[in-house]
C-alpha cells in the first residue's frame, strides 16, 4: 500500500530548505510512500533537485500565500485560502493525500485542521498526542494542548484514543493507562478527574485502566498513555523538555569538571552517545491532532531536518497502521454498548 | 536571636529515630536554635540520648496520639487533639515555638496548619512553595498543590509572596516574576491567567515581571519565582522529579555501557559527585506553607534524616530572617495603595 503525505513544505523556522531535506531523509527510510510538497514554486523547484528527489515519489503543487507564526487562527480560517498550509490538508480532507505534515504556526494548523477534516464522529475534541522517552522505553501523553479545559466526556475520549494510538504505534498488545492528577487516591483532584476517573473505571472504554497517576510517573513510565487535558500536559510535557536541557547542561558540566573528566568523556563516548539518541527530542518530534478524519501531524517549528523527517515518519505510521479506522472500531464498539444500556433502560421503564 | 523550632517527631515514613538524627544533624549546620520535640516520650527519650542531644538545646512534650497517614484531614481536624502533629502546630500559635517542622501526612498537616495559624491578613489562601534547582542556580515555585484551583487574587497573592521569599531564602535581590502557562502570548491561557498578568503587570505587586513562562522555563531558571496554581504546581514539581529520576538511571546506564565507561566513572568522579548534589532530592526538601501567621515547613515522608535536616533549615531561615514580616510590610503596602486608589475614585465621583 502506497502512503501519500502531503507537506506544508512552508511551515517551520528554518524554512522550506529544511523541509525538503526532511523529506529526503524520510525517503531514505521509507517505502512506498509518496509525497506532494505545498509551497512557492520557484523556491522549491531548486530545493528538489538539491536533494535529489525524483517526480515520480515528489509533486510539487504551487500556492501563493504563506501562514507565518504572526498569523492568528481567527485570520488563517478567514484568509489565506491560497496558503500552503491549508491546501495541504485540504488534499488530505479530498482524499489526494492520506495525512499531512506542517511545521507552521500551531494554532493555525489546528484551527484549519479541525474546521477541514472535523472530529470523527463520537470525539468532540482533537487532542495532540505525542511519545515520550520513559525509563523503560516510551510512552504517549494526550492533551498535549489542543484544549484548556476538559471535561470528563473528553478525557474519557482521549484515553479511548490514547489507548489505540499506543497499540498501533508503539506496538502493545494490551497498553496501560493512567489519569494524570495531584495524588493517587481516589479522593483528589477535580471533579472533572473523579467523574473521568470513575467512568474509565466502569466504563470499559481502556482495556487497562490503571487509575490516576502523579507527574513523577510520566518519564518513569509507570503507564503507557497519561491522559491529562491539554493545560496540564502542556505544563508537564514543557517540563519534561526544560528538565532535559538542564540534565545536558549539567552533563556537559560534569565532562569537563577536570582534566581526567575530559578523558572520563572520551572513554564514555558509547555510553553518552546512546545516551544523547535516547533523550534527543528530534527522535520524538510529530505530534499528532488525534481525533480528526485525517492524519495530521505537527513538527517542532525548529527542528532540523532530521527532527522533521521523524514527524513525516508519524504520519507515515499513522496512515500505514490505519489508527483512524481503529479509533472508529473502539468508538462504536461503545456506542453500540451505550445504546444497548439505554436500551436496557428503557426496557426496565417500560 | 535564638530561634525555638517545634518538630513533629512522630511524622514521617521512617519514624521518629529519622527525625531525631535529623535534628541532630541540623544542631550541628545552625547556632542559636532550640528544639522542642512533640511526641512519645518512651520513644523520644532513648533518641535523644542515642544522637546526645542535650537538654539545653533540646525539650521533649510528651503526647498520646499520632496522625497517620491514613488520617483524613477532617477526622485530624476533628479528633488527635493531643497529636503530636498538632500540638507543635500549637505551639507556634502561642507563640512557644517560631516555626513547625514535620514529615507527616500532608492535607492533615496543612488543614491543621490552616484552622491553628489562620492566613496572613491580605492573603486568603495559604500556597505550598519550595526550592528548585535550576542552570543557573535556584528558583521558587509556588503554589506546588495547596489549592486545586485558584482565581486571579490568589495568583496575585502567590506571586507577592513568591517574591518575598526568593529574596530572603535565595538572596537575590530583586528576584523576577513569571506566571506559568501553556505560551508566553498574553492572548494564552485561561481568562483567571489573563486577568492575574494584567494585574500583575499593572499593579505592581512584584517590582519585576516578566509576563508568562512556560513549563520548560522552571528549570532552566528563566525567573527566580515561577507562579501558578497548585494543580499545575504540583504536575509541573512531580514531572520534574520523575526526570530527575529518569536521568538517575540514564547515567547509571552511560557508565556502565563498557569496561571503558566503567574506568571513565573513576576518572569523573568529582564531576558526578557534584552532579549528584546538585539535583539531589534531599537538598531541597522542606516545602512552606506560605502566608500562614506562623511558619510551618513540611518534609518529605520519605526522606532521610540528612533530608530532614534541611527542611529544619528552610524552617530556620524563614524565622531568622522575619519572611513573614516582610509579607505583612508588602501587604501593607499594596493595602494602603488600593485604599488610596479607592479614595481616589470616590474623589472623582465626588
Amino acid at each position: 500500500m502506497t502512503v501519500r503525505i502531503a507537506i506544508d513544505a512552508m511551515g517551520g523556522d528554518h524554512g522550506p530548505d529544511m523541509v525538503v531535506e526532511g523529506v529526503s531523509l524520510a525517503l531514505a527510510r521509507y517505502s512506498d510512500v509518496k509525497y506532494i510538497l505545498f509551497g512557492k514554486e520557484d523556491l522549491l523547484k531548486p530545493l528538489v533537485k538539491k536533494y535529489g528527489l525524483g517526480s515520480d515519489v515528489v509533486d510539487i503543487r504551487h500556492c501563493s500565500e504563506v501562514i507565518t507564526n504572526d498569523t492568528k487562527p481567527s485570520a488563517a480560517l478567514r484568509n489565506a485560502r491560497d496558503s500552503s498550509m491549508r491546501l495541504a490538508i485540504d488534499s488530505v480532507k479530498s482524499n489526494d493525500a492520506d495525512a499531512v505534515v506542517s511545521a507552521g504556526n500551531t494554532g493555525a494548523y489546528m484551527a484549519l485542521s479541525k474546521v477541514i477534516l472535523r472530529t470523527i464522529k463520537g470525539i468532540d475534541r482533537p487532542a495532540i498526542a505525542a511519545p515520550m522517552p520513559t525509563i523503560s522505553g516510551m510512552s504517549i501523553m494526550l492533551d498535549l494542548g489542543a484544549n484548556v479545559g476538559s471535561d470528563d466526556n473528553h478525557l474519557v475520549q482521549f484515553a479511548l484514543m490514547g489507548e489505540v494510538f499506543a497499540r498501533d504505534l508503539l506496538n502493545i498488545k494490551k497498553p496501560t493507562t493512567g489519569l494524570l492528577n495531584i495524588g493517587v487516591e481516589e479522593l483528589k483532584g477535580s471533579d472533572v478527574l473523579k467523574a473521568a476517573h470513575q467512568r474509565l473505571r466502569e466504563g470499559g472504554y481502556v482495556s487497562n485502566f490503571k487509575g490516576f497517576v502523579e507527574g513523577d510517573d510520566i518519564l518513569t513510565g509507570a503507564v503507557d498513555v497519561v491522559v491529562t487535558d491539554g493545560f496540564s500536559g502542556n505544563i508537564a510535557l514543557k517540563t519534561a523538555e526544560g528538565a532535559c536541557r538542564f540534565f545536558h547542561s549539567e552533563l556537559k558540566r560534569l565532562f569537563s569538571h577536570s582534566i581526567l573528566s575530559k578523558i572520563a568523556a572520551l572513554l564514555a563516548i558509547g555510553g553518552i552517545k546512546s545516551f544523547k539518541e535516547k533523550v534527543d527530542p528530534r527522535r520524538y518530534n510529530g505530534a499528532t491532532f488525534l481525533g480528526l478524519n485525517g492524519v495530521a501531524v505537527k513538527s517542532h517549528g525548529g527542528t532540523d531536518a532530521l527532527g522533521f523527517s521523524y514527524a513525516v515518519g508519524v504520519a507515515i505510521d499513522m496512515s500505514k497502521r490505519q489508527v483512524n479506522d481503529h479509533i472508529r472500531e473502539e468508538l462504536s464498539k461503545h456506542l453500540a454498548a451505550d445504546l444497548e444500556m439505554v436500551a436496557d433502560k428503557d426496557m426496565k421503564v417500560a
